[in-house]
């Protein structure tokens, strides 16, 4: 990789003379530990702008007291190594100091769609979330941001909080990347044990579930969302929560119908863990 | 004035071509109505960049229920014309419905500085500006955001955010703009009856007050606080704050010191109107 930068100031610097000279630029906010989710994500980046920004930060603040912010995974070194194989320009990763001030008291906040799903299972998560992505954004100051639909409702939220605060940033969602058997790619799948790991395949198996009751022209939702959360718990997961809902309002769908969003997320031992489709 | 842009979108189309170009943006945000205050602020942008917005819109949602949103002043073809003599550059003047829509849900908040004077007694006030002016910058993408000093919680409220969020925008705060007869220069000046306008010089004389107090040797602020209760009562204007704090916290000061802010706030009849310095 070309540059790694470190505070926020010599970001905005760096961005600034690109803009100014006409170039455009892509970010990929992640927390590290990457992968082949990520990886793709800068590839999508690569082909929308002159340079890519991957953003490296485990955001304190979007983490639960009771969550797994000290062990989650993180491999600086080798982030920045697949950075530079996969030609990212700038690696920009700030330590938490430079990020937050003692005394900062700012927030953005998204009222409506954090309220539901992962938002409803972790209070202040969103906040944290689009707190920070605002802070990125303002700092790399991308034209186009590339989000993966993994986190399919930090995908939503990020789009909305975009709209509603005017950020010229257009976001891109990049479909989820999996394992050969199925499970999602996820940084935090390196925590999990054999059993675990075997366990975890429940989440994709649920969501096949789904696709079949559609195909068989099962239409009860609600129905359908007891017979995932069988299928999750006969995995050895442990349920946080199982929605099946409208794909832009995130409220809950009566109907199992082509367009709406199966979200599962649930724990194999401490590690929690997300899924979805659309169907 | 060279141009008027009216939706988000034509303002950022704007500012993403002069930033390409190398060029420095300022930006003077206003509701408008404008006056000698805001023309002073229009000088400092274009001493500060090569091209200045001036934006134009009276925010919704920093009003009050009960507030004066309805009859603020407004005269778009005047402040047109003044922006025209003054050489500013864009007049962004966008209609309410192209800045919020009906399922808005993002918000900025600032939760500390926010909650005291103006924003004890506006609950929601600065929710509205930190939102507003967030979005501004998205649109305009100032390299440097030119406040009146006349608002001097709203500037330490904004230059927060600004450091919280890390918006690449430098904030300039210029002196507040006076009559000759001492009150400070507000669009809601013409709202006020002769005899309101005779009463509303209360809050210059009690500013003037507490600079002879300091000038004295007083040192006891809750004393002083009071003696420009009195003031206010006696010039026919109803106190909502009478405040000495630390012009960086905003946190009451015990001392009458230099360096203090003096911020009052008071109504003639219907009208508000604030004012304020630093000792």
């Amino acid at each position: 990789m070309k540059i790694i930068i470190t505070t926020p100031r010599d970001m905005q610097s760096w961005s600034r003379q690109r803009l100014a000279a006409g170039e455009r630029i892509a970010c990929v906010p992640t927390m590290g530990y990457l992968h082949e989710g990520h990886l793709s994500l800068v590839r999508r980046a690569r082909a929308a702008a002159d340079r890519v920004v991957l953003t490296l930060f485990v955001n304190p603040t979007q983490f639960g007291p009771g969550e797994d912010y000290a062990v989650y995974p993180r491999d600086p070194a080798r982030d920045q190594a697949l950075c530079e194989a996969e030609g990212v320009d700038v690696l920009f990763m700030p330590a938490a100091a430079d990020m937050y001030a003692p005394d900062a008291s700012t927030a953005v906040v998204e009222e409506a769609l954090s309220r539901r799903l992962c938002g409803a299972s972790r209070p202040g998560h969103f906040r944290g979330v689009c707190t920070v992505v605002a802070k990125l954004f303002n700092c790399v100051r991308p034209d186009v941001a590339v989000f993966g639909q993994k986190d399919a409702q930090q995908a939503l939220v990020i789009r909305r909080m975009v709209r509603d605060l005017d950020f010229p940033v257009e976001i891109v969602v990049a479909p989820i990347v999996r394992e050969p058997d199925g499970l999602a790619k996820s940084s935090r799948n390196v925590r999990l044990s054999p059993a675990e790991r075997a366990a975890a395949l429940g989440l994709s198996r649920a969501l096949g579930l789904a696709r079949e009751a559609l195909a068989r022209g099962e239409r009860d939702a609600d129905a359908v969302r007891r017979r995932l959360e069988r299928e999750l718990a006969a995995s050895g997961l442990r349920t946080d929560y199982v929605e099946i809902v409208d794909t832009r309002t995130l409220e809950p769908a009566p109907l199992l119908a082509p367009g709406v969003l199966v979200a599962l997320a649930a724990f194999a031992g401490r590690t929690r863990l997300i899924d979805n489709c659309e169907l």
